[in-house]
């Protein structure tokens, strides 16, 4: 008879707070997205699949120019992120692959897997602060500063990320000047490269 | 005269800036949820009584087990606080009655109301910190450490307490690990505790 | 000898982490003080009083023009909430007392303990949301917002707020204007109030 | 040929991440606003004039009491701030002219772009901090404190502000306690003003 | 003569920017620390050593009654994490090994590098999310709530988590009341435990 | 008499909150500084002064390589600014003259006081946003992003800068690469550039 009173206060608890919703927010692309994230799936149909992201699994394929292949978890890959401000994705390196110069609005960890990299970023004072890791080895890029992964080793090499935000953009610096709509002469002027290597560098991206 | 220009003025600030859709956000439950709370009910159909929680009033019956009763003012019940980050929950206590062992993901403070209360929280160190309180006393649960608050009088008490959450989480250990759906193996092995005292704690919740 | 085993993971994860001194940071004014709190009293020297706040404790008595008796419970006072967001005061009202209008940098939440009182906020399109509150309602003043409460019963009142800061400003409309510094033509101008109630006013302030 | 595998890992990017959606969240006024701002428009709608605001251009003419003109760039003006937690405003001032008495929830630099005024704020001790400034002169308004603006000079004066949200509340003392729906009685009690001067301002904002 | 009048410009910028102190702020455990972290180590002295962390090299031995090892890359093992908002910790598990329920204050990502584990967490109704991970698979456990890793595999088990607090708090439920400081008396009364399971649980932590 | 008593409760409120320390945090270099900014000059030493930023008057000359001047009012150089998250910088540009590709941690609004600049961004999808601005237009550049000025007219031109930070890192792209110490293989192969560019870019920077 006790426990008959007992269900009462919690059946009680859970009517008025709904707490189940903000425990998480799993994303629903369906409905409008705001500055914070998308809007929560319905928790009566969250299962802990929502909770578990796969595609990290397996090896992967090298095939690109820089020798690299990204594959991100963040919220829109695994929407069980949206709201809790943390993401992960793999980076995989061919030999002498490279994750090419790039910045996030949120901080990052990097540990090591596979293989043997230089990790490095650049501080606003034009400080490079780089160094060859190990496997097993963690490396910090703080907040919007410019940083880059180098395969150094002469076998592929596998480094796994975490980022605190659940949608950290990704922004390439090469691909951000030449890969896009930006013309070659603004290009020009606002990295005081050549106009030779400008157009070079746009008709590898195809842009030119 | 001055009056007509007068109201020229203000009738622009208002048509620009909408302010009073973010003055405040009173949440409408029928709007797609983010991370951060409600969508807005439309704000020419508040009221002072969105902004007046009345469910606090009068007594309270104490009918479970544990000896409690617990009324929650979060956002689901008091929309208004919805996007402030605030909140607040009445606690009523029989002679001996508890509230026992929980986490929010927000800070608490308990200002005692009616009655002699020992309140306590643990840390991360397994320190216990932990005292009687007198009508008046107010004490601070640092966020996301563990809590409880215990009648130690042999009269009713009632303690009210607020969040810096509009919608904190309240986890309950006990019933989080025999109340719900959890494994009796799993719980047993997640805390240690004996295969009998697992399956009596589940009988008790119903769920052996 | 599994429990000796035992303790050196927990050793380890304590002398590892040191997390007792960010689960609380009990602030020490004598240390240099930034702009989101004081810096930790060394955690060793902290004990369960540190988390309880006895200055709510007893009557008050009421002598002031304003007819009312405030009792800050903020981070200066209760140095167990520096770095938590949070904090409290209590608010007595004589007879026909007043907590003038006044501000803050977050929002608030009140609840009335005794009497009856007028409470009220204005938002940002002068819209005043009042109310007569009984003893046990809650209302929520928007972050920001100008606010105010009037004992209108004939005996005493009662209330405790709590606010989402642990040192939240309490700006006083009228003595920001007339008990400080501010000169009276200055005064005059921002306000549209007359030169003889500016100066009325100054008087009553002792700052004429 | 190297290109073509190139473009293959970006479009893989684009297609995983959708980054473009958070880069920025144009503010769609159509969709529900939360409390953190509005849901985000389309992001393959959103061209460079999204982000440019153009309504600053121009001189303003001078037509009310307090003999300024205020233009606002907040994000029901310029959606494109929605979310990044930043807006502007223009202030012009007549001969004389005042921009009186408010507070924002927000802190706020402005620069003077002509003229000669005197700005200043108030803090929670009442003491007021004002200077006259001169043309380029910054001057901050810390979060929610009290501040104002004077053209001191006998010509037209101009100056720019920017504040830390995209959506602050612009809360003018005088008009709240006078201009809106509260009564003449309160606004005596919570300021302590008297009848004659209550009553004769709410008659200049047409309220008595 | 142009490079001269450059580097002006660029001496000029970090002369009058200090940038460096604020892109990163690693923590020097001799300066006062505020709730946000350590003070920062001087500059000029940090090399990227300081931002590379080694701590998770090798094998680990497995030792201790829940058959794990746990390795904490926090703050005040990773000072460069100071003020970043993230870290990392190394679970490794023997056969049959748990890492056993606790929460944090903040969200946390785990993957899963070697062996086979289940991993869940319960929310705040007392629904439980729990999977069998394979190497590769990303799960996450929301803010606060409290969760749990399972080696159900013959052999070791290694995963690794990050966390979005560059210190968030570890606190395990059952040495939390049993390990410390916490009377038996007051343990049985907040979770409902027997006396004797209390009595047997404090006997091996050696608290009885 | 009632004066008197008035007088009491405030310096009551003072004496217990001394919240003039935190409605603003005047940071003093000479103190630790924490992630969050500097500790706090005495509040009793801070003055009108210490909120007034005078290094934008007068006109600047152009000197260097790009034909720009900056001067920022970030917290180094105006300390007022310190724990507020707000900033601001003037931009001077010559006849041709650029602020060339760079990002900061923070959002950025630019208003045009003098003569027509072409500003823009890209987003990390490579999609540039740009556009030739009028005198009093307004720009928003949104978190993190990368983005650039260009003076296109034949007469200098003036822009002044929000940012939603109080020292918000100018990271400038080109000398990051090139004007400090990252080796050139390096370079290379993080941005793809020829080996002939990235040596004639740092010659240029007299880091070859």
């Amino acid at each position: 008879m006790n426990n008959l009173s007992y269900f009462i206060v919690f059946g009680l608890l859970a009517s008025l707070s709904h707490a189940i919703e903000l425990d998480f927010c799993v994303g629903d692309p369906s409905l409008p997205r705001g500055p914070e994230g998308y809007a929560c799936k319905d928790p009566t149909s969250v299962t802990t699949d929502d909770f578990v992201y796969t595609g990290f699994r397996g090896e992967r394929t090298i095939s690109n120019v820089f020798g690299n292949n990204v594959t991100l978890a963040f919220s829109d890959a695994f929407p069980a992120l949206n709201g809790l401000g943390i993401s992960m994705a793999r980076l995989d390196f061919g030999a002498g692959g490279v994750i090419p110069l790039h910045s996030h609005r949120t901080s990052e960890v990097l540990i090591l897997a596979k293989g043997s990299i230089i990790a490095g970023f650049i501080d606003a004072n034009n400080t490079a602060y780089y160094k060859r890791l190990q496997v097993g080895d963690v490396m910090v890029f703080p907040q919007a500063m410019l940083h880059f992964q180098i395969n150094v080793g002469r076998t592929p090499a596998t480094a796994f990320v975490s980022l605190n935000g659940a949608n950290p953009a990704l922004q390439l610096t090469t691909p951000s000047l030449f890969a896009g709509n930006l013309p070659a002469d603004i290009a020009e002027q606002i990295t005081l490269l050549s106009h030779e290597e400008v157009m070079r560098m746009k008709r590898m991206f195809g842009t030119a």
